[in-house]
């Protein structure tokens, strides 16, 4: 009957943890957490947030930068608070409830984390106290060897910890470190252990900590939002669409990316042309204005759009702030508001995935905008994040008509909104003999758009519903 | 004595488990483990790999595309060969083992997994057998509501199995489900669970698949490679790099950044010329030239390199091959291997952080390769991914001297290794005085840079070393 036999391992066990091992263990992480436990052992219990430690301010190298001293003194306070208000979002948007500590529940034989044991790579760290631990990548030791007779292994894969009493293995336990001998941004180890016939096995991350990229909202729109188009031998629309754009917004700069055979430069103020190899094509253009933006945001427009008075940049740069979670939001070009959904299944891994384009088929609206949907792809007309859609980027392979591509690649990357409150106008359509040549894709187009899906994206089928 | 009531009551449930519970449950996932388990229990045991199930095939909805009938047949095969194997790299970077499921001690009162339980956002998924559970974001429930009486708060948060025999319970426990009625891209929950006076809680993540993108490695170098660099008023040098290029890769596309304040247009074969508006910048320079990489990887040069028979691109390109998490691979240049190391800590959250450059200190060598070692930052002769430099991307607002803030901004996202057996050689220093006032920045480029680093970077201070 081995759930008696069991059963006796457990209630000795049980003892243990309430002799200390659960508890000293425990110690180094949130001892509030652990007093709740042994007062009221059954109380419910939530995993403290991080692992424990609060914060601690670093140390400056001696010769170093006095960073904010850098900032002139007269609006060194403004600047202090908007960086201030951007690393806050910037946690809200990096941190996870998967990263929280999770213990494993006390009336287990020992305790340990189930979640959110974190180390760096190359610094020892103190870890759970078990009794024989084994890891594959790291290696384990005690901060003393003074115990040395009663230790096998320290330093090694293996770390055995044999004839000891409860308070000389508590001891010893509270000295326990992890440590990743080499370098890596993110990777990950198991800890398996075990107590007599007991065994457990537990993760442990392995994380070099990124160093935050923030932007600077600055205190108006063109501090904010950088306005982005692309334009081929369209000169006469462009400038239609330059017009209206400085009817409603003065000096937000605007960067046209121009792959006509014969450019014709543009003296506007405010506007950055990029002169780029003819023909060179329609997602390369939008790269490469994109990588040109210094702003949080930019707004994707085409270059036969036309700003109205419903062209409210300042009500998507709203949204997008009051939903830290989200990359695009896009809104209606001359009242349609184009959007989709996308059904994706990865496939076995040898023939592909398969993928079907869903039009009209969107999500949850937005907390407090009801006129916005989390949605999979918007119309050619939206407001986005900089730094996310570097990220994700416009395949600059595709040179024609192309669009819903970019939210392919970006399918499980970036969260996605589309809003009916903004709009923006179409100038009447009337494109010239030449243009329209190049606009409209032949059947090799086509044909080439279906093998790059294939082999890119690993896909053996596409839908375009 | 509460250390005895609950020995009995893991006595109890330790008997519930071996009744079924912990089978029952493991039975959705790898049924070998389970048995092992059972004939066994004390068996050292590795955790499954992935969720359990094998990778089903897609179905493909009616009237899509067939993808791979798009590729010319002639050269099908060799096209299907490409992919699988960038297929297998991509996984390769992207699996880990904190995604492996792994499970609590069987001997714990009920069997559930502590890490790699994951569903997808809308989809209903089996979860653990347990019998009391509670979850914050999404919705519980059971598949059939025939046991009713027994069942409280199907499709709620809270779900109550109650007044049941071990077989009613076990009946009910493999129906029950977990779906998250929200669409979202990267978040998680964690259930809470109990069993008479047990508690338990354990994490689920919630994952939209992101769709893979690959890279056609083609058959030669031209495929793999295009050469970048940055170019501002010294055409004589860029002609001379570009003739040094041409005497060893004929084929190879150079891409040009160039932001003279007069353009000279650039007429070679397979080299694009981007122009920008004068004086734009040296990063935002780099960072155009990289959008518009159509190949894996790029090779970085400063217009006044010279190309020599040290100059292998194709041996930088085997260590990349050979070392799928690598981003970066720097190499010498005339004679000189530069590289650095980063000290970084997060600091308080308020203050900000602080950093380090560490001249000439590395990691660990590269495995199979001791010329190669981890960094964190080399010179401006490297080989990297276009895809991993796109997400970090050189910041555009980095007008002059700039060259270690990218790896600062990449610190923890980018692997990067330095090696001493390739290198490129420097054309003898002339530079005309005009250029020179441009390049050699002012007290205020280094004020800006600074300041930069305050804000963008949240860090107090900084120290070159």
């Amino acid at each position: 009957m081995p759930s008696f036999g069991r059963a006796g391992l457990i209630l000795l066990l049980s003892i243990v943890i309430f002799s200390g091992i659960g508890y000293r263990w425990l110690s180094s992480y949130d001892m509030v957490e652990v007093e709740d436990k042994i007062e009221a052992p059954m109380k419910k219990w939530s995993p403290p947030t991080g692992q424990g430690k609060p914060p601690a301010s670093c140390t400056c190298p001696a010769k170093s930068h006095d960073l904010a001293g850098s900032i002139p003194t007269a609006n060194r306070e403004d600047i202090q608070k908007r960086r201030a208000e951007e690393y806050k979002k910037h946690q809200a948007r990096t941190s996870s409830i998967l990263n929280t500590l999770l213990f494993a529940p006390s009336n287990s034989p020992l305790q340990y984390p189930i979640q959110g044991f974190t180390v760096r790579p190359l610094v020892p760290t103190l870890i759970p106290g078990t009794v024989s631990l084994q890891v594959t990548k790291g290696v384990l030791s005690l901060g003393s060897q003074s115990e040395a007779q009663s230790v096998k292994g320290g330093g090694k894969k293996l770390l055995i910890l044999e004839k000891l009493s409860l308070e000389e293995l508590n001891k010893l336990l509270a000295k326990v470190t992890y440590t990743i001998p080499v370098y890596h941004i993110h990777t990950g180890d198991l800890v398996h252990f075990s107590f007599e016939l007991h065994e457990a096995v537990f993760p442990i991350a392995i994380r070099q900590p990124t160093v935050p990229v923030l932007f600077d909202m600055g205190t108006n729109i063109s501090d904010q939002v950088t306005v982005t188009t692309k334009t081929f031998m369209r000169y006469k629309e462009l400038k239609v669409l330059i017009r209206s754009l400085r009817q409603f917004y003065k000096d937000v700069v605007l960067i046209v990316a121009d792959d006509s055979f014969t450019a014709e430069k543009i003296t506007e103020e405010n506007v950055l042309q990029y002169i780029m190899p003819g023909g060179q094509g329609w997602f390369a253009g939008r790269t490469l204005a994109v990588s040109q933006v210094t702003t949080k945001y930019f707004l994707w427009v085409d270059d036969d759009f036309l700003f109205t008075e419903k062209t409210k940049i300042e009500d998507l740069v709203e949204v997008m702030e009051a939903t830290p979670e989200l990359d695009v939001v896009g809104g209606s070009v001359s009242g349609s508001q184009f959007y989709f959904s996308i059904a994706y299944e990865e496939g076995d891994g040898v023939t592909g995935g398969c993928m079907d384009r869903k039009s009209k088929v969107k999500f949850q609206s937005l907390p407090n905008y009801p006129q916005c949907s989390i949605v999979h792809g918007v119309v050619n007309f939206f407001l986005a994040r900089t730094d996310a859609v570097n990220r994700v980027r416009f395949d600059p392979k595709l040179k024609r008509v192309a669009h819903s591509e970019f939210f392919m690649d970006g399918l499980g990357q970036l969260m996605v909104a589309s809003c009916g409150h903004v709009s923006i106008g179409h100038q009447p359509r009337g494109a010239s003999a030449q243009y329209g040549r190049f606009r409209h894709p032949g059947k090799g187009d086509v044909q080439y758009k279906l093998q790059l899906h294939y082999y890119k994206n690993h896909l053996q089928c596409i839908h375009y519903g």
